[in-house]
């Protein structure tokens, strides 16, 4: 190999050096929410990061303080016609079924492997936790892990045929990002499963598991017979994350306030609500499903349906407009909403 | 003011752009341990580092999964004659009674006023958990780190009459800095309490608050009569971060076994355990308080006494040397314990 002069490979980094530096610059001049089209949820969230991130403001924060906070399903990818971690538990079932022959004949298992849709449609909240139970607690992490990634590398969702990582929203993907590019950290509450949601969210939105914040059960520490420690996910609530748990679980397991907080349902209203409370300029945004072309309509606006998930009834809007929350309007806001769909 | 021409600031920044990069070079070349003597347990934390962050070696980590987890109380600072935070709690308890006399009459409340040590000495567990209950909760968050803020500006330890929060262990200190250095994301897990240890830790150790793990308990949240929201402190108990709990926490917590572990006592056993169990290249130390005269006496070497606080049995001691961890003597491997010492 020719030996490269060592001048010669200083010179190569300082022009490489000054072209990040450039290349940096020639970014903060480019439209950070390409996505979104120009209105006051665009411009609200220019202005906050703006105001807070600048050394001149009157409202600059420390880069310590920064923390934005994002619900999940509803407010960052699709929650309909059901959220993500209730197909798949539905879904493990049988593979369940198939370790414990016993179940087939017990509801509300019966029911899941009839794969009558009209029947499961009709199960109830217990039922659900039943099933919830069974798929999501009695196994090792790294055995559940392993469970949620083969299952997401494979199901698709039923309207787009892809798989649920890809329907992500584009416009809160860039939020994501910008904010992160100003020195926030962003984290993900969610009302789903914090183990469920640490599988995927590192890849998916460039969140590390030590920043998902979610509904959590117990674990139980123990020895396998290889002598090797492990936990094992037991079926015991720790913190729902939901409603008061949002804020609960904020103190839990950030212990700061967020300044910035995104939500879409009446489970992120007393997050939203925390977050405006504190001092200084905060940031509290609700993502209105007002799209059923594109993506899907419900909420209180033009009078779209309420549903099962991710309810955003009148209540909720007038709270927002009295609270100075800012509603994003899936139609009028956002230019795109998945990539996959191209520009 | 004089224009400077465009070329002559480009000069200047790659002129600062190479300094920068000789700096950090000539910075790598100077011991990043000052305070610790050549030995076993030096040579270890250096040769972990070189190994997991070079990325010519086998055992290279990507910065995203460098976590090192560090216990509090003995590890990182001093937990003789009394955890810290039962000190708090104890003098707490004056303030508590001048707002709530009823509880002058109350054991074990009338012991602690009394002032008498002996008897305070012979307070038992449940009394003792009576104390906790009623000083660290009941209060707003904010009010409570009021509260903790303003005891550790006053309080001091009785045998060096300095600010607890100056008694950390000068060779821990650079040991965090040092993994941080090479990008290694540092936490305290701790069974002391989560939100007290939070009040300080960004402070004195650079750990901001979303990276202690602790014992926590519940909060509540709820609104003032001003219509604000906030979060009480719960006499609810969520985790106890000890022993097993470590582990259980960490995953609460972090969602990622850590690479590096450091405790003091049994109560650290699973962490190190849990932590040693990975793949790959892992670092367990623990600290042995074999230095009575410039410390303390305590734990099996030497036929030093086993004490109420951080019990290091034999038992631990023998498990460390066929576990390939890696103890660290205070007395030798040590050259300096307190930054106040001096050099």
């Amino acid at each position: 190999m020719k030996r490269i002069p060592s001048g010669l490979v200083f010179a190569r980094f300082v022009a490489l050096a000054a072209l990040l530096v450039l290349g940096a610059h020639a970014q903060a001049q480019t439209d950070a929410l390409p996505s979104w089209n120009d209105g006051p949820a665009k411009q609200a969230i220019l202005a906050f990061v703006q105001a807070t991130t600048d050394p001149a403001s009157s409202q600059f924060l420390p880069p310590a303080v920064r923390i934005a906070t994002f619900d999940q399903d509803g407010t960052l990818w699709v929650e309909h016609p059901m959220y993500t971690q209730v197909m798949y538990c539905l879904e493990r079932v049988p593979a369940l079924a198939a370790k414990k022959p016993e179940l087939k004949q017990v509801e509300p298992f019966k029911t899941v492997l009839s794969g009558n849709r009209e029947a499961m449609a009709k199960l109830t909240l217990p039922d659900l936790e039943k099933i919830l139970a069974a798929t999501l607690t009695g196994m090792s992490v790294e055995q559940f892990n392993a469970e949620v990634k083969t299952w997401l590398a494979t199901a698709k969702h039923p309207r787009w045929d892809r798989p649920y990582t890809e329907l992500t929203y584009l416009p809160m993907q860039e939020v994501l990002r910008y904010l992160r590019a100003y020195g926030y950290k962003t984290y993900i509450v969610t009302g789903g499963g914090q183990d469920f949601v640490r599988v995927y969210a590192e890849q998916v939105y460039g969140i590390p598991p030590e920043q998902v914040v979610g509904t959590v059960g117990g674990t139980k520490y123990g020895y396998g017979r290889d002598g090797k420690p492990f936990l094992t996910k037991e079926p015991k609530l720790l913190l729902n994350d939901n409603n008061a748990g949002k804020a609960e679980g904020i103190h839990l397991m950030i212990g700061r306030r967020p300044y910035a907080a995104f939500g879409n349902s009446t489970g992120d209203q007393q997050m939203l609500e925390y977050t405006q409370a504190g001092a200084g300029m905060r940031l509290a945004m609700l993502v209105l499903h007002d799209d059923a072309t594109r993506e899907y309509g419900y909420g209180p606006a033009q009078g779209l349906p309420n549903t099962r998930v991710g309810t955003f009834p009148q209540t909720l809007y007038d709270k927002a407009k009295q609270g100075g929350w800012i509603v994003i309007s899936m139609k009028n806001d956002w230019k795109q909403i998945f990539a996959f769909q191209g520009k």
